[in-house]
């Protein structure tokens, strides 16, 4: 695989996933949007079939669409660190394309906002309760079962399906995944809004930052660097751990 | 396949998937039904399900029941043209068809219903801030999500199982197709009710037109284009874009 | 298979169809429940869910846990008549048994319930507007929308994988079911409850009149027939309607 | 598979399970989490997939993460007796340590939370109506569901892929499990939270009654039984049905 090849299918991929997944959130956010206070399973299964969808598009380049799996797998072996770098520069620029297109999306909803300075969560993740420290331990925690799952799962590495190996790159694998990602929204997305993972957050807050968005507030530079280095050091744990159990 | 095979196939399962597609709006919107009220994921899985089962009847005929999957897979090279006609007209009977039967289910609902007018979302869709260009926009990018996913998802064609090329035309297909359908809706379906599909629009429309709807109101026919015009662009252009991405 | 097997697998089956569905809408609908006023989505899974579980443990049999089903397979040839009779009373022993277990798990709530009278919709299915020639239509049409999905997803028969064939009777066709199921709860269950199947209505409806409830209120059996015939009719149906169509 | 590697296994696969687990129901108890009031069928939803990760990753030890499995499978004779301890207590090790992952996931929230004497039950499960004989009743049944499926899918043992057993451990076996339990828990989790595993409600308990959380209330020991012997019994029940019934 050529490191033009890897950036074009993880860019198109991880543009898929925060198209959709910057989608759900604006859906239950914008009050001219039918699912305004959709509740919080709609938000996690909006983010997991967002995966679904991407990981599907980035299967050529084993679906990682996800710095933190990157890293991750890199650490243990199975991603060679030449390619990291292309893997994680087409991450966040898909991240902000995907993130810019739901904005196309929603241009109408956000025009019509009554509270246009709130909408930066929309896009990037944030605290109910800021405390850097402690909001950092949530993505470490909730990015690392992300990870270890990917690694431990029968089968190594997101493009496998767990368990089938001999069907490759497959629908189950990412329905399997998905299923992981709507799992961990639901149980420990409530502190931060669960990034778990860097180009996530990163790409729609620069998308946030640049785009004209009527009346938008600030894009909350100050957090931005938790949702960056927690769900790295969860992958990077991950990946770690992996390499000091015994073969399964 | 014959051009009257493709015709029995294509009609049902699109019969199908605008019965219980059109059913869960009804579901929701009725005052007198148990669904009333039942949120915007309740709306998502009820028509990711009915692609779900209309897919799985359609299943001879590739699964495509929405002509904006015809129209890429034509430009993308999978579906022969002289086919394309059939295909989309035994989709627009179909939907019709589907819709008037959702109409005889929820009949005795559509009766005592308090806001009889405000029955047309029930068939077609419409956006919550009307602007037909901005509107065009939504229903082009979450189509393009949708028909570049049937594409590029790792075996091309609906009627393939993603990844599992030997098992062809298989549940795990149709459930591959339906988790996305979900996504999209959850995600995407905020601005307009997201049509994605001309037949799943026009058909209903029209039934809502020509049936003994009690107090029923406008078919808003002014805006009827866009769900069709916007879908078939949206096909059009992820065939498009396939045909200049390298092969994988 | 013998008739012993039949019944055996059956009965078995179809009591935690009814064990699992009326447990739900015991949980959505009694005050001291932890699901008290879950929502339609929650009853729509936890049917589907539970014809997921009950179908697993039918497999040996192919999985009916329904008259309807038995009724339309046996018109389309997949099932011997002469096992018909056995299928059904089962089917309908089965369901009774379930409801009499879901009665023993939420025995202190129904205890506890403020309004005791109304508690026969946990068990048995009725109408929303009572007319029964449009709910028989309702109950027709959904039901033929399940088994005509049976017969024609592209393995016949309910215990097959459909289009895995060489898999028999397996997990995925059990999810795919459930998904029909969920789906048709979703979008065409509103009018009704969707009984949708013979024994999920009498069997239980038949435990509501002999169970010690407190304070219960009536079983409605002017209602009955309409949930007994209408899937009957709607089974029946989608066989018959199998027969006239070309082979796939 | 030695002790140590069932041990090793078994005690991350029930973190995971725990973790997330406790996650959902934190999530929806705190008041400044983002899933607060999110609803039972996301919890439902949240400890399914709780499951699906939690046994992905002990499925080198057949995926058990719950002491009722364990004993179901041991009395039906595929789990070798002389394991049975290890299991059980890895399991009941793995569950206390999810549990306080989740408390440490969550800790800006507990601190936060209006009613910090009322977070036990985030952790360990309790009656809404208490009457032990009853609770037991209801535990007995749900946890029987549960096991009973497990052993008589198509595949015996949660490791396996009910249906195909070429395919091991895999995930569509581990979705099954989800999906089985995600019912359970929609159906019977209303009366007393649906422990259904001795090691997911102890664990937690014995972590609530250590773990420095501000504020926090009884562990209340004296219900403690019943969500141990209630699932015990269901499991062994299950596993000992098994033996009389005939071979499929």
């Amino acid at each position: 695989m050529s490191y033009g090849e890897i950036f074009l299918w993880e860019m198109m991929g991880t543009a898929v996933l925060t198209l959709l997944g910057c989608g759900v959130t604006a859906n239950v956010t914008l009050r001219r949007s039918l699912g305004h206070e959709g509740g919080w399973l709609l938000v996690s299964f909006g983010w997991g079939f967002a995966v679904f969808a991407g990981a599907s598009i980035a299967g050529p380049t084993d679906a990682h669409i996800n710095p933190a799996v990157t890293l991750g797998l890199a650490v243990e072996g199975s991603t060679p660190w030449d390619q990291v770098p292309t893997y994680i520069i087409a991450q966040m620029v898909g991240a902000a394309i995907g993130a810019g297109l739901c904005w196309a999306v929603y241009k109408l909803q956000f025009d019509t906002h009554d509270d246009p300075a709130g909408t930066r969560g929309i896009f990037a993740t944030g605290p109910t309760v800021p405390n850097k420290p402690w909001n950092l331990v949530t993505e470490i925690i909730a990015t690392f079962v992300l990870v270890f799952w990917v690694i431990q799962s029968p089968e190594a590495g997101p493009g496998d399906t767990p368990g089938i190996p001999e069907f490759g790159n497959s629908a189950l694998g990412y329905a399997a995944v998905a299923f992981v990602v709507i799992g961990i929204g639901a149980s420990l997305g409530g502190p931060t809004g669960y990034a778990i993972n860097p180009a996530r957050d990163l790409g729609p807050r620069v998308a946030y930052a640049l785009l004209p968005i009527r009346g938008k507030g600030s894009a909350e530079w100050g957090y931005s660097w938790v949702p960056l280095l927690g769900p790295a050091l969860g992958g990077i744990l991950a990946g770690a751990l992996t390499l000091v159990l015994p073969a399964t």
